[in-house]
């Protein structure tokens, strides 16, 4: 049984908005990313997606309202939300969704990266 | 859109080994505890079960070694496992599993509890 320290991951992390999975749960994925400026406007047809802050602060633009959230604060965005995070500082979060999901959602850019990178 | 703050979550669970739901993304539920002294032997047939530990430091004994999880630490319990949690001081855990999934799995007891309760 192998346990999973959150630092340790982080420490292996240098590119922002590139998601890398270290842990899977059934057909789901838990991926820690590094963030830092804006990403682009996407959503996720298929399904939610919850981001969990572990370090810093992060915000959530929906089209009508922007969310704040800090370190040891969590939402799930519903599927089919359009969404923008963004991060003034390097923030660090937690993502968990399906397997497969592209970061960028119906959007493909210069920020979708590979969904299935492990650290 | 809701945040989930969970310092203020955790602060409405009075009682041990007795997860209250805080979200719900797809058909997935994340679940606070706070957790102290031993839980019983289980397993979960049809799924793996996630374990973050939010604050403190719990063990997870399997029939053929123990690991330990502190803060900022995380562990997928595959399904089927048999597993035993237990922390020697007060711990608070995040759990992501399935909705409907009890918490004593196979076993039914004292300290089975509702599998949906929301705070």
């Amino acid at each position: 049984m192998k346990k999973i320290n959150l630092t340790s991951k982080y420490k292996k992390i240098t590119e922002y908005w590139s998601p890398k999975v270290v842990a899977e749960m059934n057909d789901y994925q838990f991926k820690l990313a590094k963030i830092k400026n804006d990403f682009i406007w996407h959503s996720h047809e298929d399904t939610d997606e919850t981001f969990i802050v572990i370090e810093g602060k992060i915000y959530i633009e929906f089209e009508n309202e922007t969310v704040e959230l800090s370190k040891g604060e969590m939402i799930v965005v519903p599927k089919g939300k359009k969404h923008r995070p963004y991060a003034d500082e390097e923030a660090k979060i937690m993502l968990i969704e399906p397997k497969g999901v592209r970061n960028t959602g119906d959007i493909v850019s210069d920020l979708t990266s590979d969904d299935n990178q492990w650290i």
